[in-house]
């Protein structure tokens, strides 16, 4: 094109970078004989086509055309009143409550992404800062750089992020006169991606008076940005198995946003997530809602709030529990059978979810263009190098040594034989 | 809350304001006496219950998981295909082609307000100017504002935007050096909302060389982005009622996108729209869509590939033109029963859509807190004020003696008597 200058993009396109996992998912799907533990994607077998087959009709004699119709912008008010006794339910099972809100401050999104997608519009300016877990969701860190954000991270040890290193961060901040611009806290805090570690229940108080007592130098309410996709996903349904939410200790609820999904608990094709939102944050979340989508698809919303209406929902997710316990357990017993005294490796023990994090001894590389990535091609079987999992904080350097394995979609003796490839690539490539 | 500071909004999120007719439609809905010529919304008796529930099931029973699992970002591979032959169709029944392009090229986004959303996003910085028409569709106008973009705007007459306009507005900015930031064209092509014009044929060619022409001089590609969402809704099915679109003169694509949607031919509940882009934004749009959703849902875009398949699409979009054209006539019989001989008063003859433009006399007054507006809601009638029908061009001061009246959820008879009630209300107003 000779004569045709070219688009000239704008800093938050130039800003962002394709998933580089993409790459990786293509080249699992065009080899069947490939083992994928790369793919974040849900269990096919548990889809629940009956459920959504048996509530298709009903929903559409029932309402008609008003399913078919625009919604309002925040969501359908009758799942907004479902979601909003799930989330009461989800609280007292943890033998909590939900204090001083209703379904009014749930709003329905396209996915929880759109969610934590319009929380970075309305909250970020170019260069605040959002404080992530080392690592953290790289889809959303690297949709923060499209905003200009920076993220400063902090270390997790089995029980979630350490609040004594949050403290210190937050600390290091305030010296440098940088406490103005950290806006956000986002956590994943259920069996989280990548690692699988669950936030457990002691240290949430203890972090939502520290998030207050910074907002009270910055002189601004930091918001803590709960993303709770795999909450539903505990393997044991005992009481105690699902920690409270950050909302449970804030009793006014202004300085919390929690975001679920039901991608993960039931279905990603329905596209649908919500949150619970502070007073202060519903309007500001309306307005930019309104200006992507007004709404999302209300006859997706139909279909949910039917489905959780009759109960079928929960009977669901009890079903779900059992198959990912299974991949779980299968990944971690094979990691135990293979690894076992493997000098400087480690792995996390999710209590649920779908990921778990494997750490190679200190000085081996499972990033792109490495040996061990070529020698796990050549065994076929892939996994997301976990440096790619690590926010782009400036101050520390991701280290090459992990890797997340998600056993979301492989049934669990393939997950089981995945695992034995990767043991063999490393043996390939330690030269033991 | 004493001890709370508040949350600390985004640039972005400031600069947006709610949409100000949710108030008015708020006021319609709780009382069922009064005539809404104010809602865009679209003809209830015609949604498509019927074809939906004959498609559903065959969905579930042929697809099975695979409609309720994660789909890929850019759109389902089969609804890619039947919107590229529907777009060639409508190109074809123009007597033009679509060339150089395929399904590739087609993104299917969560609605096609979603798309405009993400090409602000990725080729505005704040400051940039989008030419638009004056007035336009304020939705998006509004949503500009937020990326911190300057609407800049051209006059129309009964054919749709004035080339001799733009070319003076495009040279008045190249003298004061601000092609720079020139980097979009938004232009509402069919039956526009808020007007109800259409750019006819004849002007295309010539727009997109002046476009071509100030690209050169600018140094950088400006996009023509063609909101086309009533472009199936032409009252006629005459060859020629519905103009070929900018794609159709831009041979290589490279300087037009063309933005659809299924919420006004078929149903807004399905929240799914479409482009068809030029080949160097694909890859910044998919990466866009990639932070904000990973792909709409899953499960709406087989039901709307399965529709289009069979040509219950098509069938049923010959029903919508039907049903639009006698709202339309009833509207514009209505205003030429009321309205004729009052000195001053003109209104648009839409040839399709769902809108008609009424202008009073210069002096009248109908926006917000106007006597006219009072008198209107007197005579149980409420329309959207022109006022915030026009961008808030830096150099231009919006009239306020406009009325967009919209006749998508009112019956012919209804919007008749609406139209009645209107002149009442000005025969009040005006004190003849």
């Amino acid at each position: 094109m000779p004569n045709t200058p070219s688009f000239p993009l704008s800093q938050a396109s130039r800003a962002g970078s394709p998933q580089p996992i993409n790459e990786l998912i293509a080249l699992a799907l065009a080899d069947p004989s490939i083992i994928s533990l790369a793919a974040g994607l849900v269990d096919y077998k548990t889809l629940p086509v009956e459920i959504v087959s048996a509530h298709s009709p009903g929903i559409l004699e029932k309402h008609g055309q008003a399913a078919l119709q625009y919604g309002v912008t925040g969501g359908l008010p009758a799942l907004q009143r479902e979601i909003f006794l799930h989330l009461s339910r989800l609280e007292e099972a943890a033998g909590h409550k939900l204090e001083h809100c209703g379904p009014a401050q749930v709003v329905v999104t396209t996915g929880s992404q759109q969610l934590l997608h319009i929380l970075a519009e309305i909250l970020l300016d170019r260069g605040d800062i959002v404080v992530t877990c080392w690592p953290s969701y790289f889809v959303y860190t690297q949709a923060l750089a499209s905003f200009g954000a920076v993220p400063r991270s902090v270390d997790m040890d089995e029980h979630g992020i350490i609040p004594e290193r949050l403290e210190a961060l937050l600390a290091e901040l305030h010296a440098a006169g940088q406490l103005p611009r950290v806006k956000m806290a986002y956590l994943v805090t259920y069996h989280q991606n990548p690692t699988g570690i669950t936030l457990c229940a002691q240290r949430k108080p203890v972090i939502l008076e520290i998030i207050k007592h910074y907002s009270a130098l910055a002189g601004h309410r930091i918001v803590i940005v709960e993303d709770a996709a795999y909450r539903e996903l505990a393997f044991s349904g005992e009481p105690g198995a699902t920690p409270p939410s950050f909302r449970a200790f804030d009793k006014t609820g202004e300085h919390t946003v929690i975001a679920q999904t039901f991608s993960k608990p039931f279905a990603p094709g329905v596209k649908t997530g919500y949150g619970l939102l502070p007073l202060a944050l519903v309007g500001p979340v309306m307005q930019a809602k309104g200006g992507r989508d007004f709404g999302s698809s209300n006859l997706c919303q139909h279909l949910l709030a039917s489905v959780m209406a009759n109960g079928d929902f929960d009977a669901h997710v009890k079903r779900l529990k059992a198959a990912y316990a299974a991949k779980g357990a299968a990944v971690v017993c094979a990691l135990e059978k293979h690894f076992a005294g493997v000098q400087g490796v480690s792995w996390s023990r999710p209590a649920g979810g779908m990921y778990v994090w494997l750490t190679l001894p200190a000085g081996a590389d499972t990033g792109p263009g490495s040996a061990f990535l070529k020698a796990a091609m050549d065994e076929k079987v892939i996994y997301v190098p976990g440096v790619f999992c690590f926010p782009a904080d400036p101050a520390r350097t991701a280290p090459v040594n992990t890797i997340r394995l998600a056993y979301g979609v492989t049934d669990p003796a393939q997950a089981a034989e995945g695992v034995r490839r990767l043991r063999a690539a490393w043996k390939k490539v330690s030269g033991e």
